[in-house]
């Protein structure tokens, strides 16, 4: 099972502390010594909206390379990719782009509409596809919206008829109110009009349903789960919100369950810790750090 | 699907703020409000060895009756059992009894082998059944013990099969170690010698498996799931545990998914944030109290 590393950038973007890009580096060669392979470590949005992004070029020029690792950024619109293009060598290797689930929270969060922000898309994406880049789609507050509620999965379904050719989706909880049965439904309802792109899923756990959000994603079939290192993270929508499901404790959850994910769980709690100290939090919300590795900590090999 | 109330009992008993009879008697009667009709509220324990449960008596001449709702209290020893029997009308409805799944820590706890706590459980048991109790056995550290690592499925099993008539097993994530996929194993193991008596499981969230046990243990066939509200109650061999999987985030969490719990999630979560005051906590591990009832937030009746 794959997991997407995406504390440098959903994980950060919402910290009113702005770390340096070298911590935001060191963050990400943390990340990649605990084994992480797929990491989103920017997003290409205005430095007035989204102060902790503004070094999202410095941070792509200083994150190592050949290591086997992918870097993943966020772009919102064609202004963004011009400047992952502009970065040359050191420009990310995927393109993110979000969708919001319903027009309310998409004009809120975006200044359009839903249908706008898929045909803003669809332009994006071609360009992207075109310049190489592999691109996913994230469907945002797919699971429910913080000013509409409930979310059907023929809503969603609908958005990705719409998206055009992509290379993966991502369904996002944004605000962290899904529940399992409906991570089922999601995928069913997608797979109904985008058979054979694969799925990813985005889960935070703000009224503790993320992990358990994730196996039912394993089951229905998703092939990448995004999760944060320290489970740091919020949305500025849900104030009261934890952050993304933390990297450790689902690596933890994943690796006991026989579904290797190639994260050394005391790695990645070490550098959940190291990482919420930098941020000046009193505590993670991830719980593998203060719990410890059961099978380290007790000596079984098995 | 039935939540069993044990914030009273395994939330309180290694809080070192005691609290006063009247306290835990107005935590009970919130609790029904809340719409939990089974309700885990004393053991009856050694005063020197567990302060918070010397009350046993008082706590059980106090709470709500003809209400509909069961009271369980945890028995130790044959005289735990004459304590119970003792109240007269203010006895119990159900005695559940402790066996640890490995010697060593059953003899940490309890002074002697898994064996030798089976067989004071059987004599205890038959008394217990004579005098009208529902008896149920709970085996603790079933996932894992924390000073000899993972415990076999086996192992569990043979336990179940020595254990004689009862009413009920429930399975326990005492240090909160367990993943999806052994409930899935130990309730196949329990059903291959036991097939008729209903199972119930109690987790611990200790490393953010405990709310994806729990679904995992309603696909699995379990009929009643352990919580607290508030979430409240760690493992004295688990220092850094967090407590119980919260009342309110698990009935939030099978309410929306169709499995109707009975529980007011908004009485609930008030009640985890009482309660948590109550013992000078900062905050308790729950999340519904502070991220609130997505669909009372959001206005959308379904």
């Amino acid at each position: 099972m794959e997991i997407v590393e995406v504390g440098p950038r959903d994980g950060l973007q919402n910290e009113k502390n702005v770390l340096p890009a070298s911590v935001k580096i060191a963050y990400v060669e943390r990340a990649v010594a605990a084994g992480l392979r797929r990491i989103e470590v920017a997003a290409f949005a205005r430095p007035d909206r989204v102060p902790q992004m503004a070094d999202a070029e410095e941070v792509l020029r200083g994150v190592p390379r050949d290591t086997g690792v992918r870097y993943a950024a966020l772009v919102l619109n064609g202004r963004g990719l011009d400047r992952a293009l502009a970065l040359g060598e050191s420009r990310p290797d995927e393109i993110n782009y979000v969708v919001v689930a319903t027009d309310e929270f998409s004009r809120r969060n975006q200044g359009m509409s839903t249908a706008g922000s898929l045909a803003a898309f669809r332009s994006v994406a071609c360009r992207a596809r075109d310049a190489g880049f592999f691109v996913t789609l994230t469907v945002a507050a797919a699971f429910g919206c913080p000013f509409t509620g409930v979310v059907s999965a023929s809503r969603v379904r609908d958005i990705v008829a719409e998206a055009g050719p992509l290379d993966e989706i991502c369904l996002a909880d944004t605000i962290g109110v899904g529940v399992p049965v409906q991570v089922t439904e999601l995928a069913a309802a997608v797979r109904s009009v985008e058979p054979a792109a694969p799925l990813r899923a985005h889960f935070h756990n703000t009224r503790n349903t993320g992990y358990a959000n994730a196996v039912a994603a394993v089951g229905a079939g998703f092939v990448a789960l995004d999760a944060s290192l320290g489970g740091i993270g919020g949305c500025p929508f849900a104030p009261a919100a934890t952050g993304n499901i933390a990297t450790e404790d689902l690596a933890y959850l994943l690796n006991r369950s026989a579904l290797e994910t190639g994260v050394d769980v005391t790695v990645a709690a070490a550098t959940g810790t190291w990482i919420g100290e930098r941020l000046g939090l009193a505590a993670v919300p991830a719980q593998l750090g203060r719990a410890g590795d059961f099978l380290a900590a007790s000596g079984t090999a098995s």
